[in-house]
């Protein structure tokens, strides 16, 4: 099939007939394959119609806006019909485009989708509608960079397989910001389960924490099909930083392969969460030490979890490296059901810091595993553990020839061989021992890894995602006119303001679009006063750090309700960093309810650090991070760090955190603050709360070696997802011990409070 | 000063020398005067720093974005210095543009901005900083249409004065959409103090209900500086449906004129807030029973109102048709000064539905009004009431010589004459006493008005603001993939989509940006099957309508959250219309919190009213008008009138309704429903307010003639500003009764509750 017509002219519609010879592999004679070069919608909508067996339409060179693509065909096996760029990575569709493919033997290659998003729910669609599907086809070599909705919660799929014996390869998926799993496999109807798809050399590139649920990246099947075979492989992917949420892929059918796949620093687990049989084989796991990297999570019956890697996974309960759940006795089919027949063997986990088993039993996940094995698996940590937890009775699952390191209390004796292992990374880039004389337990010495530079579109870059601070270049600024306004819109993203001492007035807001720093040459010698209602609004791509500054609000307008930072009150599609320290924020007074800073709605941060600063004379908050009442479990920072700092006379409170909702599918908000005073904070009439601190359904709160003087109390409602809470150390004089309450779980909460003292 | 240069090229910066002859009126000979035509912002600066008395710039015709004018020189008073549009309507200032003036005897005309905002706290300034003032400058013919922030809370103000011996006239200000006072005077420095400024002949043209504080017209002073006489004149202006907030005119200032205004359906006062000694005089008020149209509010010392004519004045309390204030003794600067020496004559007040004398009297407010006189005013009312209200001791005020129509109970007796009087329009538009021996009272019968037409920028068209429902043409259609969605593409404002009987589709969210109604051929017969998060998504310009239809969420995706109408998650200017009118509304329940309609935050409804509608089968609310918890005095509907409707099986409420804050500057929100049947509302779980109906801080409740069945009950939290709520005629059957209370006042809840059944 491979000549391709001379392009004369892009914009005629061109039938270039091929007279292919008899000694092709076409089942019969006089064949004829034509080659349609469309440029334009129109010409594409003829074209389609007209496509036979063994055709091929070229979409010409150039971006194609707001191109509903439906590809309809009856190809054959040996005579497929393809749909392709005229140069891999040069054809974009933008705007409101998306793709369904429907009919059979279909092949679609060489597109690039980006700068838009589907208008529909679905970006490329393996059928036409609910009664078209597609089969026998392949989607390969296309990509899907950043194509989100700027709503980032009005919800899409990118990838959604539908029918049967249908493939999906060596394509590139990168940068959901918006919610839905960036790829599914429906099993929806009849036509569509065992399906024996194929899911294989893809790129899932960096999806940021998405800040609710529905951040998954790959999902095979739903809860309601679930014990349904989907008979789906998914193997030699890489997921590169998939954040999404916890889990990063969610198996909810039966008899599916997962093989060979990569996962490199990717929050959550791979989740055999419902479906039955499931092989998973060959996978390897980095976390390198990151916060809530997990590995794999098992439950239902015959599942085979062997021959896997996992190293430096940080993750801990659901979120752990390795989990084995219990399950609900006769459970409804999204609930739990009980782990059976479970072989986990062969597998290494090398400082996975926890290895859950039992997990999640409380009084309705009372079915703890029956029949399993966990044998001749390596569990090796640098530390004096291994890991292992146990939340009910393990006499279900069968222990034999695991080597465990060297440690002071192993938890399970049985089964485990304590052993002084020296651990050696061999040329596949993965740790073994170094006595061969262990090589019977653990992943296997010829486990080979997909390399991300080889998987994906061939012909398209791997970008990372975001630009650091101080990347760029230092701009020197002294005080004048704009000064400031003026360097940051001549900036580029990575560079540092650097200003001398005096004082800059401020009197534009800046929308800041950029990764900058504005920073004093010497500390304390630069003061800027803004003079309207807010100094910065952080819209998408804007990233700030503060460092060694003093701003003085007293030249804001007297009106109620002024912020010195927020958010865009655009949709924000992207999450931001805001880092301030060694700074002075004063006189936030002028007028009633003047913020700190205020986080828009459904705006979301990776972190706010806040360290070494003075905040005083403030007449509203400094963090409000409450935005996301709705209760549908989203919310507007993943970590909150508070070092070092003073809070002194501010009518309201420190923070304000708000996570509702019921589902359990985050690991933030994070709040983490330690040695601040905390001195005349939420006293004032208008902070209804009467809290200096309100943490309403964070996940993980470390409030330690705080001193709160004069203050109203620390405010701490937990709610879903047994949030990890402890305060130690604090100072509470003058000021009411913190209140801890559960809101959903009845019973005393299930904070750790220590050596506080309240004068 | 007449000649023109031809304009050879827009291009070039073209100076041209005109000898001006020695018989013109310049002090000294042989002044050269030039005129410098300049077409690009180089070209302007390079001319500005050339100019000398005399001189003209000409702003070349076209469109100037983000222009920042600077216009500063030294004129003298018989040789301005001129900044003039080259042909006057024609110079367009648009993106981030502004004007500074500075220096003496400037004059500027001719300049429209629109189609963007000043990217500081202003548009027109009489200022070039707080050091750089305007003296006998005059600024006229210039235009500033909906130059707004797209960001509604973002306050601006769109024109300054400062210095003295300024004049702004001729002029329109029209369509402002975001918080800030739409011109002021301001007296913040010696130089600004009896300044002698004329504002005159000026459109203030339509602004719409802000929805918070912060939406005045006019502002003649602050609080702060009040003690101080200002010496302006605001005479001859015409101000057009301006209602932003309560406050049209705010006077904080002494010895102002305000003289020959008219004020067309205007909601809110002309307000004598703070100062001394003003003369309001020759005003003309038409409300046309338009809601919370009001006259004039008395409060201070010295002032004099006479002669002005009020009529079809629907305001009560502060927003009367005329009020006279208690003060606070030894008030503050910021409170209320006590009215002393108040003279009032000569007013005619003619079918005004409430006069308040000794108004906001409390226990703060006991300085009832002294020394003053109240004669000679013609108080005409048609039907059996003189409006008039006393709340405390009017022995301080004494009446003479009023005329009061006939009628059953006269509030006083003593200085008015209850008269049978007829009353005939004159050719000025205003009604006069047929009887000529009633002359002496009431406005003089050669007050003229201000014709609209005949003020403002002589160019410039006065359009009207809002397109009207169905005042389009009709479209009818038939069920077809997207049909719906591609004929509101196609569609106009004001159109009317009429669908013919059976089943459509609706597989894209809708963004609406036009007025459209969608109405079914035969009620009942038509039904939409929306299939993703929202059917309808509210925008800029949008306004939507549905009468008879069928809206069927079945296919809705199976995720939380979904909510079938909404506003924009963009920020949204305009104030948008809804009404749902003999439609049926069900199975919003594939997942929890599904809602009918959540506003968005910071958009605000003129009104929504919903009739003859049954909804049913819903996990979510109904209408959720509750995003502005920020607690600023700003909320999300202006009306919100439900009559005749079935709300069966709602997990959620009828209505979320929250106005916090603690200012008392707008009328609403009003919440009127009478007639419908609640049955089984507000029972879910996710309810966390545990109420059918939850009503914060709204101004104007009228809940009549419900019926509550199995229900959770009505809660009503009073806030800030005398609410008016009438719980009256309903039913609660197997429902608690409702629950009022008073959130900031003592004692029991204001709310009249009468007539209702509790079962």
């Amino acid at each position: 099939m491979g000549f391709h017509s001379n392009l004369q002219s892009l914009k005629c519609f061109s039938f270039v007939f091929l007279f292919v010879l008899a000694s092709c592999s076409f089942p019969s004679t006089n064949v004829v394959a034509k080659e349609h070069l469309v440029s334009n919608q129109n010409e594409y909508i003829k074209a389609v119609k007209q496509v036979s067996a063994g055709d091929t339409i070229v979409l010409a060179d150039g971006v194609w806006k707001n191109f509903e693509i439906v590809f309809k065909g009856q190809g054959s096996k040996d005579a497929p019909i393809t749909l392709k760029a005229q140069t891999p990575g040069k054809v974009i569709l933008s705007g409101q485009s998306n793709l369904r493919i429907a009919g059979k033997y279909l092949v679609v290659s060489g597109l690039v989708f980006k700068d838009g998003y589907t208008p529909t729910g679905e970006v490329i669609s393996f059928r036409r509608n609910k009664d078209d599907l597609a089969y026998h086809s392949r989607v390969t070599q296309v990509v899907i960079d950043n194509f989100s909705n700027p709503e980032k919660f009005e919800q899409d799929k990118w990838v959604v397989m539908y029918g049967k014996h249908n493939r999906f390869d060596h394509s590139n998926l990168v940068g959901k910001k918006n919610a839905g799993v960036t790829m599914a496999v429906r099993l929806n109807t009849k036509e569509s389960q065992q399906n024996h798809h194929r899911i294989d050399h893809n790129y899932f590139g960096p999806r940021p924490v998405l800040g609710s649920n529905g951040g998954e990246t790959l999902r095979i099947g739903t809860s309601h099909y679930s014990l349904t075979d989907s008979f789906t492989t998914i193997e030699n992917n890489y997921f590169d930083r998939c954040n999404g949420e916890v889990e990063i892929i969610s198996n909810k059918s039966g008899k599916n392969k997962i093989l060979n796949n990569v996962f490199f620093e990717s929050r959550g687990t791979l989740t055999l969460r419902h479906g039955n049989g499931n092989l998973v084989e060959g996978n390897v796991f980095f976390g390198n030490g990151v916060d809530h990297t997990g590995g794999i999570r098992v439950i239902n019956k015959d599942q085979v979890i062997r021959n896997n890697y996992m190293e430096g996974l940080t993750g801990y309960r659901f979120g752990s490296g390795f989990t084995i759940m219990n399950g609900v006795p006769n459970s409804k089919i999204n609930r739990y059901h009980q782990v059976d027949n479970a072989l986990i063997e062969n597998n290494s986990i090398v400082n996975v810091d926890h290895i859950h088993f039992a997990a999640g039993s409380d009084a309705e996940r009372s079915a703890a595993p029956v029949n399993s094995k966990f044998q001749n698996n390596l569990v090796i940590h640098d530390k004096d553990t291994d890991g292992i937890s146990i939340f009910d009775d393990i006499s279900g699952i069968q222990f034999d020839g695991n080597i465990v390191s060297q440690q002071t209390k192993p938890k399970i004796e049985s089964g485990f061989t304590p052993t002084q292992v020296t651990m050696k990374r061999a040329d596949n880039g993965l740790l073994y021992p170094v006595d061969s004389a262990l090589k019977n337990a653990g992943a296997s010495a010829d486990l080979t890894l997909v390399k991300k530079s080889e998987i994906g579109a061939s012909y398209y870059p791997k970008a990372e995602p975001d630009v650091a601070f101080d990347s760029g270049k230092t701009v020197s600024l002294k005080p004048a006119e704009n000064v400031l306004f003026n360097a940051i819109k001549n900036a580029n993203s990575g560079d540092t303001l650097l200003l001398e001492d005096g004082d800059y007035d401020v009197a534009k807001v800046i929308k800041l679009r950029k990764t900058i720093t504005i920073k004093a040459v010497n500390k304390g010698k630069a003061t800027l006063l803004p003079s309207r209602s807010t100094f910065v609004d952080i819209n998408d791509f804007g990233n700030l750090k503060l460092d060694g500054l003093i701003i003085d609000a007293k030249q804001a307008p007297d009106s109620a309700g002024n912020t010195l930072l927020r958010t865009s009150r655009l949709p924000m599609q992207r999450n931001y960093r805001l880092i301030i320290q060694n700074s002075v924020i004063t006189n936030l007074n002028k007028n009633h309810s003047f913020h700190f800073f205020d986080a828009g709605y459904r705006s979301f941060a990776d972190y706010i650090n806040i360290s070494n600063s003075k905040f005083s004379e403030i007449t509203g908050d400094i963090l409000r991070l409450n935005k996301e009442t709705d209760d549908l479990g989203i919310y507007n920072a993943e970590y909150i760090r508070l070092t070092g700092n003073e809070f002194k006379n501010v009518e309201g409170a420190v923070a304000k955190v708000y996570r509702g909702g019921t589902d359990e599918s985050t690991f933030g908000p994070h709040y983490l603050v330690s040695k601040n005073v905390i001195n005349n904070v939420g006293m004032g009439s208008r902070n209804k709360d009467k809290a200096s601190v309100k943490l309403h359904g964070v996940q993980v709160t470390d409030l330690s070696s705080n001193k709160f003087l004069n203050s109203a109390p620390v405010v701490i409602e937990h709610t879903v997802g047994e949030p990890v809470t402890k305060v130690v150390g604090n100072i509470f004089d003058k000021t009411k011990g913190p209140s801890i309450v559960e809101l959903r779980v009845k019973g005393p909460h299930t904070a750790q409070v220590s050596n506080n003292q309240v004068l």
